[in-house]
């Protein structure tokens, strides 16, 4: 098999070899201003020649997970899974439901469980999110976002993930970029299926977090969740997240509520150059279209300021071709 | 400069460039039981071929700061710099010296600051850590470490890191390790300086945590220090520090104290392979000689237990040839 050639065109072959392909690096994203955009800064900022250039390690990606990354209707997911987790812990022990949130939200009646603001919603996570170790809450987690179903959709809940956001948490990546997620939602329930739903690993997951403890139990040492919240990542809660986990202001970060809006303006108010985006709920036909009122997910203030600040407003329903990741 | 050749030879060429350097990876360990067990451990689980092997996202490593990657003695360098930063800010307002810890402290009188305990030590942060921005403090803690001279050495404190951590830190990297600090000490301090001096970016620094927030100063939002201890990544506590930023347990961890033992126990009790280092202060006249008692790194259980648990434990005088990073 050996063929007479020289060193030059050898190189040359191995070289093409490592060239990067030229295939569309966002194919479920429609052509238009939105991917031109993404795809306009992702070059600057990786172009050594460009004035925009930022170098490999400061290339922070920051994502937001409950309506971002996958849905959040009619309620985020972590909602349900609490509820689940309540019922059938509920069944074994019907004396844990000693107030009515909680026997509201046994029943699968959200607005009982939700009656009682951020106080109720600590009584059904005391109960659903503590008693066991990280990873039999992890290992938990991920069986019930793979096995159950949306109420709505019938899917699993792990192929609601937005196809076109996986594929950019993956052409960020193949640019340099580290990509974290900075969500409100629990820092051990997101782990479960970050690395797998979206290439995240665990230490790239910065989330609310509960009081754990580093304890024995029958004679091993062992991480156990004891509820609680000791961390809040939302809103003004976000830069500090990102502060505390990454040590460095992301310059790229993508939302899509006001919960979303402290971490963008953040990111955006930094001295080099820095991209914020935020998901548009628009399509109540393949997703739900939602913005300004709700319970879940309001976005005002960033519609209101988005132009203002130089932030990309998707649109889902014209500028994504595919929703989901999963088949409905 | 074309010459006649095959591909496979060429390829032969390129694949010999790649091949690794056989260079001694920790040239300030002296050939021993210490660097052969290092670097068997490393062997094996890099092996695809051995039973221990380890897949690169699994291989993290965790390392304790004060003792163990830098020296400790007569007090915590961070302790040394809230002094010094008290004294400066008591010579442009004295009224903020309202108690005798105070007055001690920025006396340099470490007894009467630490008269107090825990309850005086915050004293002392409240006034020394906070107030400032977060870059605003990294950049004059860079400053510091970079400038002040130690009492008793005289070497700047950034030159008082130990050359074979930093090799082992480097050894670690170039075998796919991802390299963490796991400190008692503060997480914005240690942040100032970790990259340049340990090559471990700020994103792999978990560390003790105050109070900071995000606010508006001067029209730019901005990350604020608040003095008060939000989280101690000391003892227990850093297992759960390595929780809450990792999300995996470490296979190599390092420290010098019995501060460290719960992450040693936590890293070495699960079902793979695991090494703990134990780095132990053997050497009065190139560093420090102290163990079981003292104020400051004390280390008793971790002698008691190493041999059982199957920690290596460093000896200091014996194991390493050179000591600092810098020049004496």
């Amino acid at each position: 098999m050996l063929k007479t050639c020289n060193l030059a065109a050898a190189t040359a072959m191995l070289v093409a070899f490592a060239a990067p392909v030229l295939a569309d690096p966002l194919p479920s994203w429609n052509e238009g201003e939105s991917k031109s955009a993404i795809i306009a800064f992702v070059e600057d900022v990786t172009d050594p020649a460009s004035e925009k250039f930022v170098p490999q390690q400061d290339r922070i990606a920051a994502f937001d997970n409950d309506g971002t990354l996958w849905a959040e209707q009619p309620v985020y997911f972590q909602g349900l899974y609490a509820l689940d987790v309540l019922k059938v812990k509920s069944v074994a022990d019907p004396s844990i439901l000693s107030s009515d949130v909680l026997k509201g939200a046994a029943n699968g009646d959200m607005e009982a469980a939700m009656s009682k603001g951020v106080e109720g919603l600590l009584e059904i996570i005391n109960i659903s999110h503590s008693g066991m170790s990280v990873d039999q809450f992890q290992s938990e987690t991920h069986e019930w976002v793979s096995t159950a179903t949306h109420p709505t959709t019938g899917m699993h809940y792990v192929d609601m993930t937005y196809q076109p956001m996986v594929e950019l948490l993956s052409y960020l990546r193949d640019e340099g970029f580290s990509t974290y997620i900075v969500s409100g939602g629990g820092a051990h329930f997101i782990r479960a299926f970050a690395e797998e739903a979206y290439g995240i690993p665990p230490e790239n997951v910065v989330g609310t977090e509960g009081e754990t403890k580093y304890e024995e139990q029958d004679g091993k040492p062992v991480l156990m969740k004891h509820g609680g919240v000791t961390f809040i990542d939302d809103k003004e809660g976000k830069p500090v997240g990102i502060d505390r986990h990454i040590g460095k202001r992301p310059i790229f970060v993508a939302g899509n509520s006001d919960g979303d809006f402290a971490m963008l303006e953040y990111a955006t108010s930094g001295e080099g150059p820095a991209f914020g985006l935020i998901v548009h709920h628009t399509d109540a036909e393949r997703e739900f279209a939602y913005d300004r009122e709700g319970h879940i997910g309001v976005l005002s203030k960033g519609i209101d300021e988005a132009e203002k600040r130089g932030w990309l407003l998707v649109d889902m329903k014209n500028d994504w071709s595919r929703i989901w990741t999963g088949k409905k």
